[in-house]
């Protein structure tokens, strides 16, 4: 997969799927120039999306600017688009009515969404504006924990009863005033409103009138409980290829269904989560963050770090007289404990995604972890191979070399096993296996790093 | 986001999408026992995801057993799931007739999936076991480039001219035998076979039998070439909510069509390779990789830090009278390197991410390098006034203290702004940049971690 074509800022400015650079360079000309007819003239053939990110991406002052000229075209599309970083910001930047307007145009799920970072005032505001079944389903989704299935749901269904016909189906949904934006099942519901199945569009479309929903069913069919986690249902889309699934509360009933859409941005979210605890990046950051939002978003973990070094300083200490002894190893201790900070990196990378996908699971814990063990020897041996022969010749001193030599190995072998054992015993914790791995895994590798070199330095050339 | 629920092994043991622990050991327990019938029995209720996921966990000794005793039963939907890196032990493993029963359900975009890594003659064995439309359309979506949309799309398209009526339309879809498993849009097209439009199957069941195709088009409509890298297409799906769109080659003829579970499957894999260069690990990993696999993927990258690693031992060797001088400042270098390490690993990743989302472009990328400088400020004088305070205090020299501070400092800032400018060059140079910055990230920090610490204690201590 390495040979994949790469993402380039040069493609991604010319790119099918962003405006341009030109686009945005003129529409941040119709800003300054407060020129409104102009930007809407810019602004109108963009996708809602499209023209979220432009307003992500500009300077706070012109945003206010863009905001204030465009506020009569600001729809349900384009708020619900909005980063949650600056929703706060955009809403009360726009007149009461604009937003009372595109709220009632969408759907419940993006309501729930647009209000579930507001703040009580806002939030009341907005739901006022809403009619009073929108409202209800609203608040019913909020009542469910966050990042659960049940925040992510839209409660438009499309229903029916499986002893209904394929003809009688069609009619009813062509009576139907008040059908999903978008819908790509029907459910079949029992009359206490268990969901029993449901049937493809696709299906209903190319059978003929006669057919009963309840023989047409799909075996994809499956319900996700209202309390689960969203990245988990994230996962059940992406592992059992589902496009709509039902969702229900703990007696079974169905309260809304999600959409893959939905889930597929859950999927992105969850990503980027796990990229950035890797990192040690604290909370979730945005393009729209300051200095001083990103500076404390990424304190911690530094501060962590901090004392965490200095536990490889302890170490070190306990060895001056070795250092004293001979110079040369202050300088050469750094390699060993880096390359195993790689190292260390790469196992973790690979099992913190295993476990994400549940490739690694309890049943193959083990194996991975004796393949992690092997592969980290084997690499161990080749980096001692070209460090130890390299050290030796540019030193003149084959102990050196055995000494570089050894600790390599060592360290290789702390590295594989550490970046696979961590994750896996937070994870057997209950804790997230991304969270400060990457920390725990280097400060091993630093620590073992240099206390194998310099033990074995004392030991041999001393 | 931090807050998050957890994912952990516990519950992915429960959780209601994968097989449980227990029944993973009764399906080991049946293949040990040679019990063919219990097998059958075992894995008949499972999705064909799951069978697939467990027929990679095995191990291989296992796996040749489950393929003898389950051969009849693997068909195309479990054979698809299968993870490339063993979907030619796989293949190898089943009698021919299977695998060409398998294919023969299988709609062209899974085959496509299935033989692009197969090696001459598997390949040609499996497309001869095709009905020759069939074949033809797997060929002529082998002949796009790996990673494009031609590969990743399906030839089986609905379509129908834009003058048709929703009744004409329904009739023909009742009429007409091969329709594709999962199909959500119409789509319209010119007698040049040119896409116009589409209609969703919901607005086809909504509308009177009257009403023209061309009249309930989607606004979302978009087409995509095929020559497009998949990535992009995975981006254009979570970007605008598409849920299926229209693939067409150089002269704007629709040549098939990509659905949004086939561009959620490539943003994960996407996902993971960022995850994964990013740590340096060179090529795709599996499950089922032995440790000389997984040893070779990730040799490459620690060769390289070996050498850059080099750097800071040369950087180092050139301080070795202040270090003879006071030795304590052996000890305590590493800890401005390590932490410029995290915080370059943070705005790294942050920066990787944002050029993958199109958050980072042209038009802010100035104000984020900006921020990421302010935020190195602000953080290094953070850490500076800890560790500086503390390493006064701890060896009893406000001079010290001064060096430690001073040195924390310089390499924040370096970390902050190594993190977002080595992407950003990369991806101006046309190249991935996820590929090695962390390389180059952390060799930076550490040579100017080393370098700002030993000369500002050489200048000031000495």
């Amino acid at each position: 997969m390495n040979d994949r074509a790469p993402q380039t800022a040069e493609a991604e400015d010319e790119d099918d799927f962003a405006p341009s650079r030109a686009e945005v360079v003129a529409i941040e000309a119709a800003v300054d120039a407060d020129d409104g007819p102009q930007l809407d003239a810019l602004l109108e053939p963009l996708h809602a999306a499209d023209i979220a990110d432009i307003i992500e991406q500009l300077t706070p002052t012109r945003r206010r600017a863009l905001l204030r000229l465009y506020s009569g075209e600001i729809d349900g599309e384009i708020l619900s688009e909005i980063d949650e970083a600056i929703r706060e910001e955009v809403i009360d930047a726009l007149p009461r009515e604009v937003v009372a307007e595109a709220v009632r145009e969408m759907d419940t799920d993006d309501v729930v969404d647009l209000v579930e970072d507001l703040d009580a005032p806002d939030r009341a505001e907005i739901l006022a504006a809403l009619d009073e079944s929108d409202r209800a389903a609203v608040e019913q989704s909020l009542a469910w924990p966050e990042y659960s299935a049940g925040r992510l749901m839209q409660s438009e269904v499309v229903t029916a009863p499986g002893h209904w016909t394929v003809g009688e189906t069609i009619d009813y949904l062509r009576r139907e005033e008040e059908l999903p934006d978008q819908f790509y099942h029907v459910v079949l519901v029992d009359p206490r409103r268990h969901p029993t199945g449901y049937v493809t569009l696709g299906r209903l479309l190319s059978s003929a009138r006669n057919v009963r929903l309840a023989d047409i069913t799909e075996d994809s069919f499956r319900t996700i409980d209202a309390d689960e986690y969203e990245g988990d249902v994230a996962y059940a889309f992406n592992q059992y290829h589902l496009i709509s699934a039902p969702v229900v509360d703990s007696h079974d009933r169905l309260v809304g269904i999600i959409t893959i859409d939905d889930a597929m941005a859950v999927l992105d979210e969850e990503h980027e989560e796990d990229m950035l605890k890797l990192a040690g990046v604290g909370e979730e950051s945005h393009v729209t963050d300051n200095a001083i939002q990103t500076a404390r978003q990424r304190l911690p973990w530094l501060v962590v770090n901090l004392f965490t070094a200095s536990l490889s300083a302890l170490v070190i200490s306990r060895f001056e007289h070795t250092i004293t002894s001979l110079v040369t190893l202050a300088a050469l201790m750094p390699i060993v404990a880096s390359t195993g900070g790689i190292a260390g990196t790469q196992s973790l990378a690979v099992a913190v995604r295993a476990l994400a996908t549940r490739d690694l699971t309890s049943g193959n814990a083990r194996r991975v972890v004796l393949r992690e063990l092997l592969a980290g020897m084997l690499n161990g041996l080749g980096l001692a191979l070209i460090l130890g022969l390299g050290g030796s010749l540019l030193f003149g001193s084959p102990w050196l070399g055995v000494v570089l030599a050894g600790a390599m190995i060592v360290n290789q072998i702390v590295a594989a096993l550490g970046g696979v054992l961590v994750p896996l015993t937070l994870s057997r914790l209950g804790l997230d296996p991304a969270l400060a791995s990457g920390t725990f895994v280097t400060t091993l590798t630093d620590v073992m790093g240099f206390f194998a070199f310099l033990s074995l330095a004392t030991w041999i050339l001393l």
